[in-house]
């Protein structure tokens, strides 16, 4: 919204119900907007002020719609109305909004659907979730080889209002196999009577409907592409993928790491809009698994009960080194699940890693131990050798943490487990136990 | 690369120094493919495979080259060659290049810009890092209201090969005024005598010069952009953004996210790619930092000896009690500075999180006690009261943590400092030192 003002207007002309100005307002306003306005209303002032849109911006306007509006305007509006939303929307909006939806007004909606468009929603609501089909669009430009650049143009001309994008057209043969690709950039500087096989590109980039979206995206950041073919597995192009929906996807898929990194359920509904109940359903079980496994380090500090009870202060460094150690080794656990996430980083990478995070552990391990033997010593200046053994401890802590937290990722990509999970909480659990259990091997071996 | 296959066949014409014949394939391949296989390559292969380049393709494959490999090519060619390079580039490559480049090489390359590019790259190299001048580029289409769509056409035609986009057009005053934006799309559906200022959309959405890139990302996701004008103080039009260079911010700033969250400083060259002691150096800081903080739950530690004197078992709970702690904490701040890069939650939700964090925190608390007293009570029958006292300080902690780790990325973000900072590592250091505090308290109240 752009200003507050707009918005204070915008409501008094709904709660006037004067529902004419309301309209002529929305058409100065991106549909964006219009839908960040009728998000923040409630009770029928929603329907009335989405019944208020011009027919042409309905369906645009409803594809920014969170679920919980959509359904509630699905519900309290007319077949007719239904039908011309759903009609207009891209395919790739309907089947995301469908699969959200309750199973009765999935029904209602598809009943009301022309049997084209049910056809090819349909076929969309059958791909994977988080597939290179399931973020696609049908609706693109296809032109034939052996249409001249003055065709490919009156071709374009007739599909340019329902099509997703117009600006890469794909040229299929009579099978609908891809045969080659030509952006409108390329038809503007071609002598209008070139045929289209003589100048479409034929290096094309393209991915299958079973491909993950994460794939797509990188695709999309490797060359920076506007749009890229889809095609089924007999290699018939079904639909493109548009660079707005990966942004998205880009977004959302770096949420999800955020998520996973923190021990937490991934859900794409935002904060503000789930339940306390639904959030803490989220994070209870990584929590209760992680505090389960620290009975492990409970076990660890029963059995060395002798060597603190004769030197109580040990137990008063116990904090400083699991943290370091959990702090280091999440520091290395996430550069290298950033780098697998972004493809800087592949499995076949795993020796230099391994090798390049224990030279990287000795340099930070020995600078820490130096200023923590300082720390000490100023602290308990006639305990030089309990200084020495700390010291020790954490330098072997800070090898292990880096290790483990460097190479769990890549061994969890190589088992087809997500790298994400693999970071801080589980990482620390891990340095804790084995951490402790280095701290009271070194204190046995030097104060005891 | 598509294929291992092609990379052997393009080393073994090199080797063989057959450069028309690699000169032959570099043309089949994509541009981003071709700056992979030289990547790839040491030595004077290097500058050997640039050479081969066809001249029009040769800045473009520059532009998607790494920093190090620009530098090395750069001081191995001709001023002539280097001409070609500097003038062809879009501008905001050329800033973006020259900013990574030894003060020497940026005169040399300067040197042999032509006048106008020199001009234009020194303005660029101006604008703030990370800021919308320093990713837009210069190259658009400029229209003017009284031009038909037929001269608008010609105006694209004419202009199409060296603009880095075509599709959005920019119609401005004589004094550089943006006044509206047009697309091919819309001209397409336009009659050819219609005046473009009578078709234009007005309602345009903007960044200025010194907008951070993170804003210029957000209003592209949120509005679906393919590229934004960008203007100057006096609302001239100085550039645009184009979407594949925002999709590089997106996974950029998600990125510098992770680094910070982990406690190591920003850093945006490939892991494999920087040595041992810039890693090093880059993570030792926060760590260092970190581990002096944790002397203070030391000092806690130490001031309860003799409660843990008394009851021994109660050290082997610290380790679950403070990880627990760090865990439940950084799930609320990783979701809280996610929320807010994303736009999601802004700093006035501050109490609707804090009010929300509390009952997520006291379900989250009170199931995982109840599943800790379970837990303790099997391993320790005898010892109901210390399996309560252990439970309720977890709850109690818990509570703590999260409500700490829900506000301080808020505070953080009200401070102007980056949200990320106060994730994991931070809030753990300080969920420690309070939830020890509070264990040592309920253990005084109730066992001692």
């Amino acid at each position: 919204m752009a200003a507050a003002t707009t918005y204070a207007v915008l409501v008094e002309l709904l709660k006037a119900r004067q529902l004419k100005e309301l309209r002529e307002k929305f058409e100065e306003l991106n549909v964006v907007d219009i839908a960040d306005f009728i998000e923040r209303l409630a009770g029928e002032d929603i329907v009335i002020a989405f019944r208020a849109l011009h027919k042409d911006t309905a369906a645009e306007v409803f594809s920014y719609l969170s679920y919980d509006m959509q359904e509630q305007i699905v519900k309290s509006i007319t077949d007719q109305e239904i039908a011309n939303i759903i009609n207009e929307l891209f395919v790739d909006d309907a089947a995301d909004f469908l699969e959200e939806m309750p199973a009765g007004v999935v029904k209602r909606v598809l009943k009301n659907a022309s049997p084209d468009t049910r056809a090819l929603i349909n076929q969309f609501l059958q791909y994977p979730p988080d597939s290179a089909g399931s973020i696609m669009t049908a609706e693109f430009v296809g032109l034939k080889k052996t249409m001249t650049v003055r065709d490919a143009f009156a071709r374009i001309r007739r599909d340019a209002v329902d099509r997703e994008t117009i600006y890469t057209c794909y040229v299929m043969d009579e099978n609908r196999h891809l045969e080659g690709i030509i952006t409108v950039r390329e038809l503007f500087v071609a002598p209008e009577d070139t045929l289209i096989g003589d100048i479409m590109d034929t290096k094309i980039i393209s991915a299958t409907t079973t491909d993950d979206q994460e794939h797509v995206a990188r695709l999309f950041a490797k060359y920076d592409l506007l749009s890229l073919p889809v095609v089924d597995q007999e290699n018939r192009l079904v639909g493109i993928v548009t660079v707005d929906d990966v942004v998205q996807v880009i977004t959302q898929e770096a949420t999800e790491d955020f998520q996973l990194m923190a021990a937490t359920s991934p859900t794409e509904r935002p904060y503000l809009r789930t339940s306390v109940w639904e959030l803490a359903r989220h994070r209870i079980i990584w929590l209760a698994v992680l505090m389960l496994s620290a009975t492990v380090t409970g076990v660890v500090l029963q059995r060395y009960e002798e060597a603190f009870l004769a030197i109580p202060l040990l137990v008063s460094f116990i904090p400083m080194l699991t943290d370091t150690g959990g702090n280091a080794g999440s520091q290395s656990a996430t550069l290298i699940i950033r780098g697998m996430a972004v493809d800087e980083i592949r499995p076949n990478d795993f020796f230099k890693v391994l090798w390049k995070e224990f030279r990287i552990s000795l340099v930070v391990g020995a600078s820490l131990g130096a200023l923590n033997f300082v720390r000490i010593y100023l602290i308990h200046p006639g305990e030089p050798i309990l200084s020495l053994t700390v010291s020790v401890s954490l330098m072997a802590v800070v090898v292990v943490a880096k290790t483990v937290g460097g190479i769990l990722p890549m061994l969890a990509k190589v088992l087809k487990a997500d790298p994400a999970i693999m970071a801080s909480p589980v990482i620390t659990t891990i340095v804790d136990a084995v951490g402790l259990l280095v701290y009271f091997k070194i204190v046995e071996a030097i104060l005891l």
